[in-house]
């Protein structure tokens, strides 16, 4: 197999999103709601969920059978890719917003409620959740109308009380408060997992992988979500906020319990080590042909400087 | 044909209604946002779009073929009857916080924010609109995965930018401004009527009615979404808020542009009129066995006291 060159690879991809989401977002909104969309979700942000979603479907390519079905897929999986990055971009609108973290910086800018107001933070949030399942769920397109149901279910439930806004709910009732290592880790694997890991099953379902396969992905998934906020909880201590675009230090000072604070940071760095061996031998038990985008995923991920 | 019997057949949907709803909402969630969900969704309200759905679905019913088709249709009907009171609940708990239109009494009872605090309202309203679009998707249930995609795609579009969102947009940046009657009557086809319309919509992809009674279906939907705004109005001012369960002569009060203030009074009455002879004869065009149900719920959206 060739050598992998991920950086062209990611250049490729985030071209294709960026493009996308650009065509996608805002497009026909009322204008101020429409520019504080497209505020919250262009020119910005790391793309790790679409990165996920499209280096899981390369996965999978391998089965596709027709051109034809190929074709269908890979629309599904860019479809996918900006979708999740639309349910993260909306939950950082939220979060933002002074009922909830009152942050005014990030991804290196005045955060959306700063500049547009509260209440049309609120709405382009919303917007932008529904937005996601336009985008899934689309007429006369080449994706099949089961693929887009498979999809709709995936990011529902990574979204939902049982996911995403569930790890939010359960965060906000702990600020100050201890928390067990296994408590912070169910509310991790719901607030940044659970999202995390339906881009890497979303991306796998835009395919014709066998169940042993989405299982193994699966937990590749698990473990680099999990990975990926043990690292925000170091990088939180460790970097400031002119290289993480965000206020750096905000969890100490809200108190609340990280890794960090609950392991120590050598321990917490040795954690994320041990969940990186852990998502490449679920790569492994994927018996997947092309995997490498995954794996190279999985290093940036623990890796990162920002 | 028999008798219909309105009151009954509601009262048999309603039971299921909100058995489902009791049944899926705010279940496994963590405690407090569970607990805010189900707050902001049972006991209250008119249950006007599910009932559109159920009665759409009833419409259509007449065509399904082999049983089996009937009983994946009919629980089709129901996850969509609840998912677009998923919707409407979850932009009630987002418009009454103080961000929006700071209200504090919602169905006779304090707003969600008020009782549980905003930062709760905020996710539980996120979580809801998460789960409407987890119940239309459901793993390894009788519903069709196509029937799925189809009702994530009506449910998705109504619900955003260019929907029910768009058209909260489109309110907030008009409060204390003049109106014309077609930007305020765009308004309302967004912020109601859209989510109306998308209840009989979805019911009647429930089945599989042709094109020109879906067609027709979605002139009724138009009608009698405009028609429900249009009385909305009318009662802001002439009932009290007991009466109403929200607080009355908001609209007045706050400068909101409304059918009364553009039209006055009686000319709104009349124009509420008309549009449920729109409604009607748009029901009489579908061509359907059995559309009872629905001029029954036209009626019933027009001569309302509540």
């Amino acid at each position: 197999m060739d050598t992998f060159d991920f950086a062209s690879w990611s250049q490729a991809c985030l071209l294709r999103v960026e493009q996308a989401l650009s065509d996608g977002v805002g497009v026909g909104a009322p204008a101020g709601l429409g520019e504080a969309m497209r505020y919250a979700v262009l020119d910005g942000g790391k793309r790790l969920r679409p990165l996920l979603v499209l280096a899981a479907r390369q996965a999978v390519a391998a089965g596709d059978g027709k051109a034809s079905a190929s074709a269908g897929f890979d629309e599904a999986a860019l479809r996918a890719a900006c979708a999740v990055e639309l349910i993260h971009a909306y939950s950082l609108v939220h979060d933002d917003m002074p009922c909830m973290d009152n942050d005014v910086l990030r991804r290196g800018k005045p955060t959306v409620h700063v500049q547009f107001g509260q209440a049309q933070a609120l709405l382009a949030g919303d917007a932008l959740q529904a937005l996601a399942f336009e985008l899934l769920a689309p007429e006369g397109a080449a994706v099949p109308e089961p693929v887009q149901a498979r999809l709709c279910r995936l990011l529902a439930r990574a979204a939902g009380a049982q996911g995403m806004a569930g790890g939010q709910a359960i965060d906000l009732a702990h600020v100050g408060c201890g928390m067990t290592e296994d408590a912070l880790r169910h509310m991790h694997r719901l607030k940044t997992g659970a999202l995390l890991q339906a881009s890497v099953l979303m991306g796998a379902h835009c395919g014709n992988a066998a169940p042993a396969a989405l299982q193994a992905l699966a937990d590749y998934g698990a473990a680099l979500g999990l990975a990926f906020q043990v690292v925000d909880d170091i990088l939180d201590v460790t970097q400031d906020s002119a290289t993480l675009g965000k206020t750096a230090g905000k969890d100490a000072e809200q108190g609340k319990p990280t890794y960090v604070s609950l392991l120590g940071l050598e321990r917490a760095q040795a954690y994320a080590s041990e969940l990186l061996v852990q998502a490449m031998a679920a790569l492994d038990a994927a018996a997947l042909p092309d995997t490498r985008a995954l794996a190279a995923l999985a290093q940036m991920v623990v890796n990162r400087s920002h």
